[in-house]
């Protein structure tokens, strides 16, 4: 038996927030003073280090589990099934359904009853949980996928990562220009073979590092509300991914048995170019090799950093032809790598 | 192999509510109308269908993931382990950690990642996350954590469940009166044996019954504001757990093979004493039996609502002696049952 991804969808927000959109924010640090450089200056450093050039907003009348529910219809229709033989719909997100100039994170009912409730599934056996596990939801949430099916739990999941980050930003913290909106999701089920997923690894960092992303005030001092939003410790996160994800790719690589070379692309969470790329750098340096060319496709300069949902659009965007120069071919090893709030670290090593 | 529950723990905040607290709120219908009768009366009446005459409030200054580490603490020294050896967290709940007088949930970082900082545990292979499924997630969290010890990903796992109802009431609403604060917490591991969990069942009934719980307005028209409160339609949850936690219950029990007869505890989620008598007699109905004396053990009358948290507790209290004319005994066979928010329904059959 094996424990495949049959069916993949996204669903990329039509509304770009390009770069120069932000020249007009009044950027602070966090005591709150005047950064001393000029917006475009600013920007322009931000493009640098993250390789973002504009990124997606959401609808204002969509929710997160809107676009978790338009994702999942595509996955389905692309993998032909019935969608009344799913046994679980798993999503993963990290604050909700947030409407639009509203404050408060709606998770009452979880966004996957929501999206049960929206594509009109009768079976009550097909069991709808949200998980909240940072910005790796979505690979855990596969990983969670492959426990129901190896305990014999369920044949056929639905595994969704949707978040609207635009709804939790910080209009004066010059990270609010990394978040994105978006929502990708996956079928994935017990097929014949051995090949799908070969290996996983999982770890939780929270002895020093579980505040590294938190919920915290507006760098504008001037904001006595008690309004939070999504913040993070960049420097600290960087340096912590750096070792950590390189070394759980290796674990699971290992557990594998697939020799380095073999693998053919790495689908690693889109949350800073410059630091994706120093991750993968060491991940080939831990096995004395040199980054092979187009290795790690990457949609952070269009799209931004939309949390759970990157990993499994990229997946989609690349299956669909629609990444210049990437394709993945039938018996390619995959590794989906993503690193998050928790701070959380996961990886599968994936045959094609 | 046996899937047992090894040690439990509980957090009953200090702090009690009485239902005369509540004879100056200001109650009013959905529509905004003033409600006709006394709030003497309206209390009374509400005691004499929930059965509930007090309930805890956590302290002003703790929050749902402090309850959590707090329960979690008194179970992993009740189960006396090394809690380094953990393989999961699972930490259910509803509304993330709302602090005192704030009205954002924050779930950022997940709580279980919360609690494991707090635990002041160093393995980072002991994976965190929360589980969002309604009332009924402490009891699915263990599901969960059954999947991953028979899939050979976990040994041993901490599943908590945890709420702070009291800070997303809305005072205006009758239904207010309902919800508590609390935290419980269990210990659940693979051990010789053939007893602990025998058979379970799940259920999400999303088609029509998705929003039968869900977070809106004020009854309070004046109330401009966004802000959006807990909200039930008690009555269609009434009818709606009557039949199917019934029915869950009497699958589940089917699949256990273990003779209704033999069922000497159902631990069931507190959320309504009649409608929890409803639920256990109509599941003795469906068996052509009556119910047994002492069968349902209730801790309603003085705790009040917690949702995830009042199986846990429950379980707790019993197990240390400190629920009048209750015990478990080894070689009991217990149902745990829960019915909440999604609509989920779940059910597990245990032996002692």
């Amino acid at each position: 038996m094996a424990i495949k991804i049959t069916g993949t969808g996204s669903w990329i927000p039509k509304s770009i927030e390009r770069n120069e959109d932000f020249h007009q924010h009044d950027f602070l640090n966090v005591d709150g003073s005047k950064i001393e450089h000029p917006n475009e200056v600013i920007v322009e450093k931000f493009k640098a280090i993250t390789g973002i050039s504009e990124r997606r907003y959401a609808d204002v009348q969509l929710t997160s589990s809107d676009l978790a529910f338009l994702a999942a219809q595509k996955a389905i229709d692309d993998a032909n099934i019935d969608m009344e033989t799913l046994d679980y719909i798993i999503c993963a997100h990290n604050f909700g359904d947030v409407k639009h100039n509203t404050i408060q994170s709606d998770i009452l009912p979880c966004l996957a009853s929501r999206v049960k409730h929206s594509l009109r599934i009768k079976n009550p056996k097909c069991v709808a949980y949200d998980i909240l596990f940072g910005c790796p939801g979505w690979v855990e949430g596969v990983i969670q996928a492959q426990a129901y099916i190896k305990a014999g739990m369920a044949k056929r999941c639905l595994v969704i990562g949707s978040e609207t980050l635009s709804r939790v930003v910080d209009k004066h913290d010059r990270d609010s220009m990394i978040y994105s909106d978006g929502a990708g999701a996956t079928i994935v089920e017990a097929v014949e073979g051995n090949d799908g997923i070969l290996a996983h690894e999982t770890a939780s960092f929270t002895y020093d590092e579980a505040y590294y992303l938190f919920f915290g005030k507006s760098n504008n001092k001037d904001d006595q509300s008690d309004t939070r939003y999504i913040k993070m410790h960049g420097r600290k996160i960087y340096e912590f991914a750096l070792t950590n994800v390189a070394q759980a790719m290796k674990d699971c690589l290992e557990k594998s048995g697939v020799p380095v070379g073999d693998v053919k692309k790495i689908l690693i969470h889109q949350a800073n170019e410059k630091m994706d790329e120093a991750i993968v750098k060491r991940f080939y340096r831990l096995h004395k090799e040199k980054v092979p060319d187009g290795v790690m496709p990457m949609s952070i300069h269009k799209l931004g950093n939309s949390s759970v949902a990157t990993v499994p659009t990229l997946f989609d965007l690349i299956r669909n032809n629609k990444l210049e120069n990437q394709q993945i071919n039938k018996g390619d090893v995959i590794i989906f790598a993503s690193v998050g709030a928790g701070m959380h670290i996961n990886a599968i090593v994936y045959r094609y």
